[in-house]
């Protein structure tokens, strides 16, 4: 039985807790300390948690048995589950700042709420230090604790060096198609996104149940990074092709100048005529440049080039995990689970 | 015989090069590692290196030799020093934005320089990230590798601390001095200033040397702290009573509205009545409000109680490195470098 997200939720006060009492013995001020508690809860809760909880049914899997809720071997993959919360939310402070976004989950992004401001990059910073002061308070006497420790360096390094490559390849002010190319799309998407949502996930729960030998993590990475380029090619489809009703928002990829899986796929198919729409047009915040290309992908015919494409895709995975070798404690079942959330969704 | 910044710059390519390796083998398309490139030798060259020299003085010292420019021993104990340096651009780079500075070592800050913008802020995360992977490269295999990082993770996380009750207490839009004390002054300057400048070279240097027991590290974190809490004063009182032909810049702390020692020792001292000239004229944009400030300082015969201050500062401080134990190697002349290069200093 998956965990839900009021079961995950339950763990997050104690861990504020946590963090509280390791303030508390520096003898940070008052005031600090009330600041520090607000954002931890304003930025890190109020998300679907798909990647926190995760760690916690992957664990379950693994150990072929529902981890429940009050134990705790439940808190402790919840609490590893709640380091990769911590690490988006500092990814997402400070993308919303380079991306002058607007809204994040229906509030104010935190450096646009009150008093907060450019504030917002040092409590970025301490979002990423609590991942290391809870993985040392819980797990220092744990023997995969330097390799936990370690995949978590790797990871943040990997997805900012996804962030890099997405800034420099799409400034939103500077359009220019020739910076594109399905590489630099998987580059990005892989950096960015599939290590630390798909792979991580995975890893720390074979870490977790002792099972993260060198050819299970392998293996993971093999199946979940493809996954992970799958689901933001899928994620860019829905961006242009799904109702917004269903979506629960408006895509907005094509004025802001996206280095997306659709444009890419254009630009490999388009005559020197349409390329020029797709130059004059693309990254323009203006909705009847817009709808030129929108019109451009429908004659192109991207949405039926994305659903073979997909099935491709589907296929391929869907036979690597049927080869997941299990003999050292992995399970097909992992993977099948995180497809099954993926395949066909429509949102 | 104290390494120069010659010899210390002279390790810098070196690492450059461990790091352009590592994303190669991510293969980082060109447009983004020339970018890091830049970024790296931008932000964390440039500088005096007074903390990244200070690993390879100490080191000296402990192994009672001097550490050879070409060695191998040379370039660990200077790469140590170099993640500081790293560690302090990573600082830089985001106080600079969040402070609205506008140079850095004579160059515009990198936030402000051509194309950068808020990118600065993924820069400087992998300005942080860089001090991990080299940790990883070159110390995994030592028994001191994960003291080390969790070293780096606590200094970081204090750091990240002092910043945050810096930003709250002294915002440089609103003026309250009832927000200022001689406690919260401590906070700031021990943890944004005094843990990384002061106690982590030493205890780098006692790691690399094999001679980080926990006595010496406590010994030299009980010299180190009150050192550096000194050293703050001193930058504060230098702030504006030193000549600036001497000191090289134009004191702004009263205009920037800075919880320094000087303002907080004179709100100790002042009468309601002056107490309502600093409540008018601290923190104003303006040097006629800055001048009335400056004139009470004098009025309260700041400088002289300084240099009292001062003395018994270093009297308590020479007292404490009289007294340090040498039995597990540690050495007094570490600490007695370090004054020497603070008291009288008149830049």
């Amino acid at each position: 039985m998956p965990t839900t997200l009021k079961e995950f939720e339950s763990v997050w006060p104690r861990i504020v807790t946590d963090i509280v009492n390791h303030c508390q013995q520096y003898k940070l001020p008052q005031q600090s300390l009330d600041w520090f508690i607000k954002q931890l809860n304003y930025n890190t809760v109020g998300g679907k948690c798909n990647r926190g909880m995760s760690v916690v049914d992957t664990a379950s899997i693994l150990r072929n048995q529902t981890l429940t809720p009050d134990s705790e071997d439940y808190f402790r993959a919840a609490l590893l589950g709640w380091m990769i919360e911590l690490l988006q939310a500092f990814f997402l402070v400070s993308d919303d700042i380079m991306d002058s976004s607007k809204t994040r989950r229906g509030n104010p992004c935190w450096y646009l709420a009150p008093k907060v401001g450019m504030i917002a990059i040092n409590d970025a910073f301490m979002l990423e230090a609590a991942i290391y002061l809870l993985l040392k308070k819980h797990f220092r006497q744990e023997k995969s604790y330097v390799d936990m420790m370690e995949l978590f360096h790797e990871v943040t390094f990997q997805t900012e060096l996804g962030q890099l490559c997405d800034l420099l390849t799409a400034p939103e002010d500077d359009v220019n198609l020739d910076n594109f190319s399905l590489e630099k799309f998987s580059f990005i998407v892989i950096y960015k996104t599939a290590f630390y949502s798909f792979y991580l996930p995975v890893a720390l729960a074979l870490h977790f149940c002792g099972a993260a030998t060198p050819k299970n993590l392998q293996t993971s990475l093999d199946i979940l990074i493809p996954m992970g380029e799958y689901f933001q090619a899928q994620d860019d489809y829905l961006d242009a092709f799904a109702d917004p009703e269903v979506l629960g928002k408006i895509g907005t990829d094509i004025q802001d100048n996206k280095c997306s899986w659709l444009i890419n796929q254009a630009l490999k198919k388009v005559t020197p005529e349409q390329r020029k729409i797709l130059e004059e047009n693309y990254g323009q915040k203006n909705t009847e440049c817009e709808a030129k290309v929108k019109t451009l992908y429908h004659e192109l015919n991207l949405a039926g080039f994305y659903t073979e494409w997909e099935e491709e895709r589907v296929s391929e995975l869907r036979a690597k995990i049927e080869k997941v070798d299990e003999s050292e404690g992995l399970k097909k079942e992992i993977f099948e689970t995180f497809l099954k959330k993926i395949y066909k969704r429509s949102k």
